[in-house]
């Protein structure tokens, strides 16, 4: 695929925005040989100055002007009612109505997950949203999903999410095979909950094409165990949280370490040269920015709302590699894999006729 | 209390066992003045000779031959009906036969908590154990639980461990009032599962004797915005293994970071001599060994398997200050205020007299 890619831009949402989000177009853009469009939404007379003073982005910008944006604080459900002609609501719009491959705000995430639920539907053999995460690891990244949309999970939807997450990953990180896990507890006696051994019953029963490589543990995400690694949104999200708490303060102990006195401080001095840039830059969440929403038709992916230009412009290059890819096509075949296992199933389960959904 | 307090040592329990149990009791005794005793369980013929290694054992430990011990990969319940006259076993016997006031091992913790349950029962007012877990915090440590010991949790359940974890927090990191949160995901929307909020609704209409602060989410675990985090066994055990996860990846990414280049190699040897000692102390996980079996009739505290003298001292040293505490005794006052509050509750929803328990 070499057309012309369109990224549509919510260009209001986000704490600084819009500036960031020009700016992070900028950054993007520099010494990107892909050609891209971008549709920045919002505010006419506040963008127009903001994009002059990138020559980089005269040409191939485009300000769709919209007067209202959505509040940070806005309700998903009143978002849904109220923000219609907003600049998130027609960045999402954009990619509903073909102008553009993918959307991405850094605006409130209930209310662009509820406005893309309803402008793009979920896609067919998909039943819910997934937002998937890009983690470090010791070798690049892992994708971990889902992070937040669903607090709840059936078994089946775990398995849909194991079918997105590993074509994501193959988008995104550009692996052919990734391997897949399904998060559980190790102790023996309490092997996972029912819905955990469930969905690995069914992963297996479907005889997905698919690297699925079992259960993995909360230490396996960071150590990089699986390439992919699914859950419900509630312990996703937890985890996730949970880990840039740990790097935080294990962030907080290296700076006292290295304050702590005169000869730390040389060394710190020492090591502010290169090393410590190197590390510091691998624990910058603005390098790892950019949760996707996985299963609607189209994707749209969200920045962190407290983001910089550069966290802006990874969103940027995260959208871009799915705009660019097969992803939506290519889950298709595992979805039918998964959707004929539960028919079987339900019949199996069901031998005097009763139609009943696993 | 200044009565001489006794610990029952599972000698056998461990990767390393017997050598670490010995060790890391005599590490722990070192400098201490509380008047301990202690009873190995396991086998005489191994343990004599070791602890007569250690002059500072000598007058306050009992040697209490078994002849097996507890497989590390035996399932939980062929243990209990195994494993009787077990190292492990006995030790959880004596406690439950008033001859220690807490027992210790690092053996195989589902074998451990059925064991408990079985010798030492539930306490009254409790439907289920959990295990607290120590975690590092900048200024010193919180405590979370449960990190395993139940997948699935009704909102009650989550009340009693949000009691019992005060009192732990109390006892072990002596904090007078320790504030409690419990963990939530912050997405609008989605603002946690039905359960964690009926549990917090249920705190809150219970009129606890407790500095209860609602919701928090996992990055506030590390960075201690309450000292106790309530959650189910399948969250935090996964937000456990999850941070031990990330630490490690961060650790890895420092050692990278400072052996890069000759001047980071100077700068690594200056450190050496400091800064980083306390770094790796602050990180060494065997300085937060010991997850507590709470909400049975008598104490149980699980040192990780592979840890050594040092990790198992840091548990005898948790163990020592559970029973050292009114920890029994003053989670009751609270747990009697949960079950009026449930009965009150029930009443409430079933006006025609109909007994429901909430």
């Amino acid at each position: 695929m070499n057309s012309e890619l369109v990224l549509s831009l919510d260009a209001m949402g986000g704490d600084h925005a819009p500036g960031i989000v020009v700016d992070g177009a900028a950054v993007f853009l520099k010494g990107r040989r892909r050609k891209v469009r971008l549709l920045f939404h919002g505010d006419e007379a506040q963008l127009g100055p903001l994009i002059e003073a990138h020559p980089e982005l005269a040409g191939i910008s485009e300000i769709r002007h919209s007067d209202s944006q959505v509040d940070m604080s806005a309700k998903p459900s009143e978002a849904v009612r109220r923000s219609r002609g907003s600049s998130m609501w027609n960045a999402v719009q954009a990619v509903r109505d073909g102008d553009a491959q993918v959307a991405v705000s850094a605006g409130n995430t209930g209310a662009l997950m509820a406005i893309s639920k309803v402008c793009l539907r979920m896609k067919a053999g998909v039943h819910r949203p997934a937002i998937a995460a890009s983690w470090p690891v010791p070798k690049g990244f892992s994708t971990v999903l889902d992070v937040g949309a669903n607090v709840e999970c059936t078994p089946a939807q775990l398995v849909e999410f194991a079918i997105m997450g590993e074509a994501f990953h193959r988008a995104v990180h550009r692996q052919e095979r990734p391997t897949v896990g399904l998060l559980n507890v190790g102790q023996e006696e309490l092997k996972g909950n029912d819905v955990v051994r469930d969905a690995d019953a069914l992963i297996r029963a479907a005889g997905l094409d698919m690297n699925y490589r079992g259960y993995v543990e909360g230490d396996d995400i960071s150590l990089g165990t699986t390439d992919v690694v699914v859950t419900d949104g509630f312990t996703g999200n937890v985890a996730l949280k949970t880990a840039e708490g740990t790097a935080r303060l294990v962030a907080g102990w290296m700076r006292e370490a290295l304050t702590s006195s005169i000869i730390a401080k040389i060394a710190a001095s020492l090591l502010q040269l290169g090393a410590l840039d190197q590390l510091r830059a691998r624990m910058d969440p603005n390098n790892v920015n950019g949760g996707v929403f996985l299963g609607l038709n189209g994707v749209v992916v969200k920045s962190h709302g407290g983001t910089n230009a550069a966290g802006f412009a990874t969103a940027l290059r995260i959208a871009l590699e799915m705009a660019d890819s097969a992803f939506l096509n290519e889950i298709e075949k595992n979805l039918g894999l998964l959707e004929a296992a539960q028919e079987r199933l339900a019949t199996e389960q069901a031998p005097e006729g009763q139609q009943e959904s696993a």
